[in-house]
C-alpha cells in the first residue's frame, strides 16, 4: 500500500495507533488540532525546534530510514539537554515525496519510536503532509527544568574550565565511511558508524552535571567543537584557550582519519553532528570533578579554560598557540 | 548580500535583532540552544505545529512572500483558536533554497511579524537551514487555556446545532483568480484574494465564544467545511445532518463562482483555507446566540445540526437530502 492510497487521515491514524501517549499531566495527545498538556510547580518550559531536510542533512542513499527517525528526535533531544532540562513532550512535522514508500515512512517511525521510548519522550502530536522533491522533518520538543536552572551559552567566566562528555571526531568518520568509503570498511569502524546514525544524545549526563558540577555555560556539539566554543565566546562575551592534546577522538575514528593520512585531532574539532556536551564550570581544579563524573560512569573531559575576550579563542598544540578558526557548518553553503 | 554571504549566524542575528522579545514570563528567546519560559497557575498549555511545503502549499509565482510570512503564522494561531485557547508563542523551522532571496527572506518576516504583532504572539526562537530545492517553512505555537476548558473535536453531541464563524468560499475564489486568473480580474475580487493572501484567524472570536456559549466540539476550516464536520462527526461519534441554503458565502466569491457557472455554495463548501472556526453548541435555538455575538461584532451562522451516527453526515438541498461527501484535501494526492 502506497502513502496515497492509505491517504493523510489513513496515515495520521496509523501513527495515533502506534504512539498512542499515556502520560502523566498530558490530558490531549495526536488527532485534534493541538495537543494539550499541564505544569508542574516550581519548573519552567524548555523549547526547541530542529529540522533535518533531505539533500541537506541526510542523504538517502546510505542513511537507514530507521537511522533518520532516530536521529530526527535525537538532535532536538540534544538540544534540551544542552539546557540542563528534561525533555517531556515531542511535536513532528513531517513532509514526505513520493519518493518515500509506505514501508519507509514505516521504518522511520521505527527509529523515532524506538528514541523516544529510549529517552522517555512521547510523541504527542503533529502535521504531516506531502513534498514535491526532497523529505523534510521538523520537531519541536519541550523540555522542563526547575525554575531559574536552564543553562545558557552566556553564562562562562574568565578562570572557568571548558569540558566536553564524550571522545570526537566518529560522526565524522562515520559519515565519510558511508558516503565515500567502502563496503569493506564498515565492520572496522562500527563505533564511528553507530555515532553518525545512532547518535546517543546526553541527556541524563546533563542532568547529572548541572545538579553536581558547577555548570556556568551549556551548548551541544551539532557544527562541531570549534564552531561551538566560539558560540559559548561570544554569548559569554569571554575568550578561551584550548588545549589541543587534551581534546580527546574516538580511537575507532582515530584510525580512519590516520589511514588517510589525517591528524585524528584536527578532525575531531571540525567533526559535526557529535551531540556530545561542551560545557564551562566554575571550579578551581578539573580533575576532582573528572573524577566525580566517572564514579557515575560519565565520562568528561578538561579540554580548555576561559580567558579575557581579549585574548580571543585559541588552541594550544606542541607547535605554539594559534587562533581556533570558527569553521563550523554553514547551512547556506 | 545574499543569504550565502550572510551566513546562518548573520541571518540569526538579524532575526534576533528584529523579532527581540520581550514577554512576561519569557526568561530566554532566540539564540539560545532553546527558548525557556515560565506556567500560569490555572492554565494548561495547547501546543499545535503546521508546515507549508512548496510547490504544495504555495507557489511563489502568484503567493508574495509577505503573505507567506503571515500565512504561516496565521495557520498556525489558527489551530490554537480551535482550542478555544489563546497563542503565547512562536517558534520557527525554516528552510530556505538558493532561489530565495535575503529580500525574499526580509519580506516573509516582514510578513511574519505584522502577523505577530496583530496576534500578540511573539516568535521566541527557531531553525534556519539550507535547502536543496523547495522551501520549507514549520511553525509550532504554544498557546494557554484555563485547565480543562480546551474544546476538542470530540464533545459534539446529538442535538447540539452546527454553527460556523465566517462566510465562505473566499480563499477558494481568491485562489484561483491569483493561479488561473488575469490581471484585469484582481481588482473586482479584492476581498477574495486576501482571504486567500492574509487569512484572520479567529482567535478573539474562539476565546470569547467559548466563554459566552456553550460550545461542545471545535475545529478551524483549513481543509474545507465538508471535511472537517467529518473530523468533528468521527471524533465525536456523531452524525449531522447540514442545511445548504443556511450556508453562508462570501458575496465577492460567489460573484466569481457564479461568472464561471459554478454553484457558490457547492464551491464554498469544499474551500479550504478559510481559517473559519466551525463549531457545535448545546443551545436549544441558535437564534439567540446569533444575536448575542452579532452583539460583539462576531457573526456566526447556524448551518447544521449534530444527529446519530448512523444517520451519517448528510446536506439538505432543495431537491432533499444526500450524503455530504468528505472532500477533504488529501496532501499525498
Amino acid at each position: 500500500m502506497s502513502l496515497s492510497t492509505l491517504g493523510e487521515f489513513g496515515f495520521i491514524d496509523r501513527i495515533r495507533q502506534r504512539l498512542a501517549a499515556n502520560h502523566p499531566g498530558l490530558s490531549v495527545g495526536i488527532g485534534d488540532d493541538a495537543a494539550v498538556f499541564s505544569s508542574r510547580d516550581g519548573w519552567q518550559w524548555v523549547w526547541s525546534v530542529d529540522a533535518l531536510v533531505e539533500g541537506v542533512h541526510f542523504d538517502r542513499s546510505y542513511v537507514p530510514m530507521e537511522s533518520l527517525g532516530w536521529k530526527s528526535l535525537a538532535v532536538n533531544l540534544s538540544d534540551i539537554a544542552a539546557m540542563g532540562a528534561e525533555p517531556r513532550y515531542a511535536l513532528i512535522s513531517l513532509a514526505v515525496p513520493d519518493t518515500w514508500s509506505l514501508q519507509a515512512v514505516d521504518a522511520f517511525y521505527q527509529g523515532l519510536e524506538s528514541c523516544s521510548e529510549t529517552y522517555h519522550c512521547p510523541l504527542i502530536g503533529g502535521d504531516t503532509t506531502g513534498s514535491k522533491k526532497d523529505g523534510f522533518i521538523s520537531i519541536t520538543l519541550l523540555g522542563e527544568v526547575e525554575t531559574g536552572s536552564a543553562v545558557l551559552r552566556s553564562g562562562a567566566k574568565v578562570g572557568d574550565f571548558l569540558f566536553c562528555t564524550g571522545r570526537l571526531g566518529g560522526a565524522r568518520a562515520g559519515w565519510e565511511i558511508l558516503s565515500h568509503g567502502t563496503k569493506q570498511d564498515v565492520p572496522f569502524y562500527e563505533k564511528s558508524i553507530r555515532r553518525f546514525l545512532y547518535p546517543e544524545p546526553r541527556v541524563e549526563a546533563a542532568r547529572w552535571l548541572v545538579k553536581e558540577i558547577p555548570v556556568s555555560a551549556m551548548i551541544d556539539i551539532s557544527d562541531g567543537l570549534s564552531s561551538e566554543i566560539h558560540h559559548i565566546c561570544r554569548e559569554s562575551k569571554v575568550g578561551c584557550v584550548m588545549e589541543e592534546s587534551n581534546v580527546p577522538v574516538l580511537e575507532d575514528a582515530a584510525r580512519w582519519f590516520e589511514e588517510k593520512g589525517q591528524r585524528p585531532v584536527e578532525e575531531a574539532i571540525i567533526s559535526g553532528e557529535e551531540y556530545q556536551l561542551l560545557f564551562t564550570a566554575s571550579v578551581d581544579h578539573p580533575f576532582p570533578w573528572i573524577k566525580k563524573a566517572r564514579e557515575q560512569q560519565i565520562e568528561i573531559f578538561a579540554i580548555g579554560q576561559i580567558v579575557e575576550a581579549a585574548m580571543g579563542v585559541t588552541i594550544r598544540t606542541k607547535h605554539g598557540e594559534k587562533p581556533l578558526m570558527n569553521r563550523g557548518w554553514n547551512h547556506f553553503q
